[in-house]
């Protein structure tokens, strides 16, 4: 139970720290003869990879992965797939200086006070660079359920530093001129899953809705998290906000509005899921902070290692990865169940 | 795996529906020589009961708590506690009319296809009712936090229907026009978390704070959940963002801000646990609404059961019991491998 | 992780004393629409009942099951369904002069060291009493194998104290003569699982024939456990030993023998599954023993409560009912993954 | 739940086909600043390779283990543990005949039908190879129950084909003898546990033996497991089975005897834990067998394959591994509740 392992019937154990020999995780309980690749999941990778442009952390990984078991001829077999990147590009020494200091809104305080030791170099464990594992993993999720029942991902960027982002180009303008400034900013991310069948989610803990949030919240950075209608749903009456049911043109019963964020009672409801993750600026900055030292003294700290100035370019497929693994979780449990 | 069951060592496993034979628990994992009594719980049950004041739903639950094992001279023993409270005061005739259409932004269409039989009678398993096992339980992690660690739970409603709330009288003014009007409404609960030690949390999948987000959102209505900065926080820069660490006067290592909410990299860091959980509007309303039924036929559907107009004053005591919950199975987590 | 809980997928939450207020269990995760009656389940725990004859504890418990969740109107509705039998007919008293001392090969001392407080009334939660629980969820699992994939149970007593059982004439006058002596006896329970398909069990960790030993060893008083040729067959050679394949006449592929005892690699093949459990004999007996109390002295017990002096009788019932919830909670695993 | 998984809180996830890109595990929630190096690992996975002598498979695999993640200047940092080992030394052509048929009491038929799909390249995930990992993991625990607890496994070979053994030379010369007839043999080994605290086990389902038993039928070809007196004690009075409690010269409380084998109730009692495991003849021999292939054609098999003519010698480190993983895991549940 130390945290390690996510989902219960689709479970992704992941492991690895920035500076260790790899990253990666192992998944467990996936179904059969489905067709993977190296290239399926590796064209996910790349899209969370750093060094990929000007407003991305210049760390050259090639986050190259590996398959080591689970799959034959092409074909997962039931048995456990084994997803490993080693660590290259490894500059140990830029973190050198970090090794006896506490940077603010960092990981370091906490995991040395929890463990009695940790493993400075590059945040260790509580690296950004974990989440190649959930996306390694979540793009077989995605790859069942897209074959199987159809279900597709769209996940973009709302608004990064509370500006709407209409174009990747005004984006990379603002993420530019903070970066410029040697400084961080956070932002939005909407996700719209589609073709989600009716069923899917348990209706006490385990609501669809409940393990939706937990997932996000399993990505560094995220500080909200939101189904449907969210917040602003807080402020509504039910009767504008209660999604009346009709029967389409197909005979199918849906829901004329969908402020539910196509979850009821937990379980999807066949509507298009929406949801909204908000990531707090990268703490990491160039500018000048002051934080004490494993000696309790105060120093100044004056960041050099590569980072992000903003997370959400390369957050867009973890969030996917996250919502694609949870639902194909779901969608076993459904199964063993009920179908 | 079919979502009854809430957490890790400290387990909560929930049954009962609504017009059932009983609601209630079985909590596994409690550590022995815990002092509990029946008031201990009741008294959190007193304070979710409905039929208390002009504003909650006049259904007259006893909500009488029995425990039928697990305790011993008045203290637990280390097995597992069985929390029941039989049903009473039930009218399943207001819900016979509901047995064949589905109302709006309820669980009785997702829970029909779901399973193929549904326990229609005041909305089966899908019931608010069911929360009275969240609060029983709550009661003991509760109890034991306070006692061996000195931890406070400090819970309350923000605001309502977007009118943040001041006083008692105003809310139930507000709350009371909206019955009138036959509507409901929704708000948001803040909730502080006082004396968490530093360490508690995973690192990866398990963060406090994801937990704490699935906790929220095992309880009906809820939409949105903030730990911290929250949704705001994505407005910042990191300049502002970071919690600066100093040493206080007592010689510990202290954040200046709390933008984080107590909780880095996941775990803990000894700062108050700050969240915010945000409440649709209660989707039973008396106003008429269309909706269709089993045979796709459109029916007009008049509400006449026994329905809170606001879930916020009851959600009040559920909030705080999920929360200590989480964090009563993070301690012994941490217990179990760093302690 | 209190161990109260059997089972991944079709979960069996076990909780009571002896003397408590009830025992009982939580079964979660049973597919919707099982028909199950009051019946269904008291006929078997009426198999596992005390006071039934002269070999057996006059203990006259009426162990009526209470069925207070998740059926409704005779049907499962996938959610959690409690059982429950009140504690009557409770002689504390009988047990109050055992509060102090430890009887030989008794958890009075284990559970006295582990929680550091024990409910000394009946041997608290390690009575034999709990295993109703077991019956109870067992018959839910029979049912629904039997319906819906014709799975069969044959379950008896082999031998007892050494001699084996050709007659219940045979058995009931050889426990009573050794129940005048105030001694008890142990002695072994065979079963055959018939109908089984092939493809349950999982091939690493969870294989079928781990999780049958696992829940035979949660029955007190089990000591050993095998399947197919056991013991015998660590004694041959390969050649004779491996199961030839061949093809019968309804074209299924077969094995001409069955030592491996229905189960390849973890995995059912379609034979019959064979196993035996070892019960050592009771602890409690009539006759004077030495032992030690709280303040280390010793003294001597002479037992008055009310037992059996063989546990294969009433055992029968509870070998069978684990067995059943194994291989359901394995069908629900392979269906999830695979079917 | 695809069983590959062992423990609840010290968490072994295994992977890996014998003829894959690698074999190993993800071992999860270890304590920290534990000292592991690679030869703490290595020195057991010596002594379960094969091609070691003339007894066991003349397979060359190094078996050398890679640690890449977990392990920070030497010490465990409570983040998990990957422990690998690549694959070489692969003659899958020796495998290509085989890929059609199956091998009589091998796992090929029950995997084709539970997958639909199966590695047939030396057996697969149910390669005897796969249990490197069960090695590799028990290493960790074992160093940390010496180190932290005292804790001693003598583990040893009882018997071969029915035959005692006494001497190394002795077994060699049996297993030779079986080797050149072109055949196998079974077994059974024995273990002891030494200076296992009182306290470890979960009373009910998670019995501390009902876990060892699990933890040994987890190995391939086991096929009996019993604890203390086992089979043996089913044929014995209450009245010699039972241990009496006495007060030893250093005033602890301990039994005269231990039919109980450690365990009572579940529960550590502070004597040896006593068990035995017996191994039935490997199903590869050289002699010839019939059987069928997927065509349900009968087919004539003769094994070239590099194969051991009895899995004794090199089942005693995976026995060993096993138990301490087992008593690792319920230390840490009995600390995480009790300590």
């Amino acid at each position: 139970m130390a945290g390690n392992t996510f989902g219960q019937l689709f479970r992704v154990t992941a492991f690895g720290e920035s500076h260790g020999g790899a990253v990666g995780c192992v998944v467990d309980g996936c179904p059969s003869k489905l067709s993977i690749s190296i290239d399926d999941i590796q064209k996910d990778l790349d899209r969370r990879r750093p060094g990929q442009s000007s407003i991305t952390s210049p760390r050259k990984e090639e986050d190259k992965i590996e398959i080591l078991s689970g799959i034959f001829e092409g074909k997962t077999t039931g048995t456990p797939i084994l997803l490993l990147a080693k660590n290259k590009d490894m500059k140990p020494e830029d973190y050198g200086k970090l090794k006896d200091l506490y940077r603010p809104s960092h990981a370091d305080l906490t995991y040395e006070v929890k463990y009695g030791i940790r493993d400075w170099r590059g945040g260790g464990r509580s690296s950004a660079r974990v989440t190649l594992a959930y996306v390694a993993a979540g793009a077989i999720a995605k790859k069942y359920l897209k074959e199987k029942l159809g279900i597709e991902f769209l996940i973009q960027i709302e608004q990064i530093g509370g500006i709407k982002i209409k174009t990747v180009q005004e984006m990379t303008k603002l993420i530019e001129t903070i970066k410029n400034e040697g400084d961080s900013v956070g932002g939005t991310i909407c996700g719209v899953v589609k073709n989600v069948p009716i069923g899917l989610g348990e209706p006490v803990f385990d609501k669809l809705s409940a393990d939706l949030a937990k997932a996000m919240f399993s990505i560094n950075a995220v500080k909200g998290f939101e189904i449907g209608s969210g917040f602003n749903g807080t402020k509504m009456r039910g009767s504008d906000h209660n999604d009346s049911f009709f029967v389409d043109s197909d005979n199918k019963i849906r829901t004329k509005t969908n402020f539910s964020g196509g979850i009821q009672g937990g379980i999807s409801n066949g509507e298009d899921i929406l949801f909204r993750v908000g990531f707090k600026p990268v703490a990491t900055i160039r500018k000048r902070q002051e934080t004490v030292d494993k000696n309790k003294k105060t120093v100044v700290l004056e960041a050099s290692g590569r980072h992000d100035p903003c997370v959400l370019p390369r957050a867009v497929p973890i969030v996917e990865a996250m919502a694609a693994i949870t639902i194909m979780d779901h969608y076993l449990r459904h199964k063993a169940q009920n179908l």
